[in-house]
């Protein structure tokens, strides 16, 4: 049994029946809709034990069941064990929705209690909508009272992000919004979303981890915009801008209660993926509330302009420079026998990650990794979204695979990279896998398309070498990367359905998306190889294609070339010579030399 | 100018100013919501004069538009000349439906009318919500004391379609039905879609051209189930069988009063796809309707059972005959050289639409085309669906291509076919063209895919030669196919964006589909090759992959072998394989003798 997590659920059972509450929903998320959220804000974990990413609790009288992804099912079942809190398998077959599972458990006259700024108002819609005569209340913080040493919200200083690095200043950025509203017939806009504001005003934090923005909100306005947060840690050059940007500050907590001025002689546009509930229900009937799926923010954000589409590839070659050095350090370590078994500096799957994020922190303008590192050697590497802890720490072997998932900011960008490493011998299943997940990173990267095409049709590219052996990977295959922002950035992306983020959202030049399949082979091993790629035109009007941007090599020696076509193999060849004239120049003498033998053609 | 239309839309404007009304909509459809109709309803044509099986025509006091898609757009723009009609390219940038254009156009306190029996729920409710203020009628028939000589609703014998070829019995089909109706609840369920009806009763009949359903409509409840149509047209066979089955009849006319004998303790279910405005008029507030997307009766016969899966491998075999017979003749009159120009008797386009329809008419159990032939000589090829006419018929040549596009209705099943066909010399970029298609309908047909996948997800497999090249065609990739009913079937298809027909359709094994890629260059000439595929499961669990039906070899002379990868060269050599294994025997000799060298490896 999971002590720890039974005491904190029979806690908040505690709250619930003081306040006549038979059902509590506390999805993973911010005051912002954010994917990754700060310490104060991590409520689902703390009840439930779960530590991924994504997930939803939902916690009854007397059951709590917990919704996570298909990266998550090994890691959620691990860590649910012993809380008493069920595991549903979200997307699986016969599987229901949270507000389906709550529907069958809740009568009318029953209460359903949530917080309000924590969901998203097309969230709140799909529960509201399936919980017919159910009384939801939407004030109700879980923690409150219950988590006794709950950390205070995130506050770190705030500096600006500077049009040399931007290409954009925050009036320009302004002023393409205002007419954005304009052509809406908006008189203001809310903006909630982390990223968009930091991106909007060219300002960056670290008030999440991995994630440079700041705890904020914005309203911007024909000839006004405010900025709410804490003034007193913005950096100089931050309130400088600001001020000449004409945007004004105001405390964070000021935020709805400012939302009260609008009336119906305004209009005010709000996204109703990304707003919460508690925004719609401040500006609903006091004001005209103009819907749209995403903020222009979000959409604008995505495409590059010159100055960052020169700056990604410049970050993309000093993350190259980082991870080749690990890759020259596993190989001497674990492959050339240069260096002894018991003489090993990266021992453990955590010595990885560390000598990783070492190497990127000596690169120029680095600023952390961009998630944490998923470094699975082994069976680990079946596990989609394995992070190491001290408790599974496992230590490498000269043989087999490591999956190594990683990323760093970068003033230039941020990156995000996959390679799977042999360490020394491999099996035949492990070398056909390997080269079967290649080939669905090549195939998508030299992908050609036309103008409109959306990120679904794109997908089998990346799964068709695998579908043809009957085998499939159970998750995206591309997301959007931010730039100097978070790694994961909507909406664009290649998913196999088009989805609430992806439908309709075709590519266009200057998007960075992630390129990356996998296999995973329960208790055995698991092959992932991932790029980012940048959508550029082709020399076909009306065409679109990739450049890849990740320069790092791929390991020749898990390759079974005779699997690959002429045009993969043309492919992989010419991507390792220009990964070698790229990087040769940054690298000291025995990586140099190493890299020269790693990029030979196939 | 083009008098006649130009005097029938005068004719139909004195009729509006008479009764007060500002804009008249005309779909393309009878009371069923068909895709193609019968002469009675061909009210778009008759008032623009554009013949193409889609398009909606809008009639404004001074203007009038038509909205048609790609496929048509060379023939509407021919045919609307003079007419004073204005080409609407559906689907194109800039171009705004047909209600977006109503709005702009109307204001409020202006009249619309429609003919409610001949417009959709679904397509009733976007022009209502398009239209603030503006009055709809949706009692008006545009034709009424207009069109004189307007034809009777067809009304052609109805026979029994035999159990030996439907695989499973009336009296079974509505057992299966009435299990999905109590799961969803209902007590009745109205039936609107004619090869639903005929389907479900194993009817036919040939009351639209090329299709073998009849005008009527069905209401099944509990245990009464009620076909309204002509009865004095069943014959024998067709009236025995639905005795048996419990089925009664009532005159077609009386179906709308029959649908108001149902109150509040009926629960009616209805397709909001497939029914018309007018039966939703009718009962909504009256009854309980259940709303589904589509008829049970459309989801359950796109799975063909096992008498239908053996079946419709027979009717593409001598669909095959039929069409290598032409084959055989065109290669003698124009390539081989052993007819002498002036010998020859396939002269134009329209001899050989007649020798292939008389070729397929020799067949045992053939019953007619599947649909009007498209043969396209030269320039002709580039319009996607052009049907040869008197005024319009090209005389043929010793070179180029002709792009047949054609198919045959056989008691086993319904045909769909395009094969173009070299007619002597080509040219290189002829020759790439068609080995650029080719790649496509092979790598469609050689797909390997998870369940749940949907046809979507397919499309790019057939676009993806032409894409890297720059080019695309502007049509879907595949339509599903009925069997011994329409030869466009929805919703089962392969398109490239997930419409209101394909989306969350996951291909299933028995559905039937085409895999039709092509390339259209305007004023030049045509290619496009088309096979009809079935779903069937894969060797790998949780798989299914395409079986090819149609068994007719593909032009190896305008090949051009060197972009043709080794699996598709070897799939090439093995349909060629089989395709002589399996036509040889049901040859004469001198087609036989043809046939071996045709099928050729590469």
């Amino acid at each position: 049994m999971n002590e720890t997590i039974v005491t904190r659920l029979e806690a908040l059972r505690a709250k619930m029946r003081a306040e006549g509450i038979d059902a509590v929903y506390i999805p993973t998320s911010d005051y912002h809709n954010s994917e990754y959220v700060g310490d104060y804000f991590q409520l689902r974990a703390y009840f439930s034990g779960f530590t991924g990413s994504a997930g939803t609790l939902v916690v009854l009288k007397d059951e709590a069941g917990l919704w996570t992804d298909g990266r998550y099912f090994l890691q959620a079942e691990e860590q649910l064990a012993g809380t008493g809190v069920d595991l549903y398998k979200a997307g699986e077959k016969g599987v229901p929705a949270p507000e389906a599972f709550l529907a069958g458990k809740l009568a009318g006259g029953n209460v359903l209690a949530l917080d309000g700024r924590t969901v998203g108002e097309a969230e709140y819609a799909k529960i509201e909508g399936a919980l017919e005569g159910v009384l939801i209340r939407t004030d109700f913080d879980p923690a409150e009272n219950v988590w006794a040493d709950r950390p205070a919200p995130a506050a770190r200083p705030v500096s600006a992000f500077p049009v040399e690095y931007s290409g954009r200043s925050a009036a320009e950025k302004l002023a393409d919004l205002r007419e954005e509203m304009e052509r809406k017939g908006a008189t203001a806009h809310v903006i909630t979303s982390l990223d968009d504001i930091a991106w909007l005003f060219n300002l960056r934090g670290s008030d999440v981890e991995y994630n440079p923005v700041f705890l904020s909100f914005a309203v911007v306005e024909r000839t006004a915009a405010v900025l709410f947060t804490d003034g007193t840690r913005l950096e100089a050059d931050a309130a400088g801008s600001l001020a000449e940007a004409g945007v004004t500050i105001a405390p964070y907590d000021e935020f709805y209660r400012y939302l009260g001025k609008f009336t119906l002689e305004d209009s005010v546009l709000v996204s109703e993926t990304q707003a919460s509930h508690r925004v719609f229900a401040v500006l609903e009937g006091k004001t005209n509330v103009i819907r749209c799926h995403f903020t222009p923010v979000t959409v604008a954000k995505q495409l590059r302009n010159d100055t960052e589409r020169v700056n990604v590839c410049v970050a993309h070659r000093r993350d190259g420079v980082a991870v080749v050095k690990l890759l020259y350090r596993l190989d001497k370590e674990y492959r050339s026998g240069s260096v002894r078994e018991g003489d090993r500096r990266l021992r453990t799957e955590l010595d990885v990650s560390r000598a990783l994020a070492g190497y990127r922190a000596e690169q120029p303008n680095a600023k952390g990794p961009s998630f944490e590192t998923i470094a699975g050697y082994g069976p680990h590497g079946a596990i989609i979204h394995y992070e190491p802890t001290p408790e599974t720490d496992a230590p490498l072997d000269a043989n087999g695979f490591l999956l190594l998932d990683s990323g760093g900011q970068y003033l230039e960008g941020t990156t995000d990279i996959t390679r799977t490493i042999a360490l020394g011998p491999l099996t035949d299943e492990q070398k056909t896998d390997f080269t079967l997940v290649l080939k669905g990173t090549i195939d998508l990267a030299m992908a050609k398309f036309p103008e409109g095409t959306c990120g679904y049709t794109l997908d089998i590219l990346a799964r068709k070498a695998l579908w043809d052996a009957g085998l499939d990977y159970n998750h995206g295959t591309g997301h959007g990367v931010g730039h100097f922002l978070c790694v994961h950035e909507g909406p664009a992306g290649i998913r196999r359905v088009p989805g609430d983020r992806v439908d309709q959202i075709p590519l266009k030049p200057g998007m960075v998306i992630s390129d990356e399949p996998g296999i995973y082979r329960a208790g055995s091993h698991g092959v992932r190889i991932e790029n980012l790629v940048m959508v550029v035109r082709a020399e076909e009007e009306g065409f679109l294609q990739f450049e890849t941007l990740t320069c790092v090599p791929i390991d020749r020696s898990a390759i079974r070339k005779e699997l690959l076509s002429p045009a993969e193999i043309d492919w992989l060849d010419g991507y390792h010579a220009w990964v070698r004239r790229v990087l040769t120049p940054l690298l000291d003498m025995p990586e140099a030399v190493w890299l020269e033998q790693a990029t030979q053609p196939l």
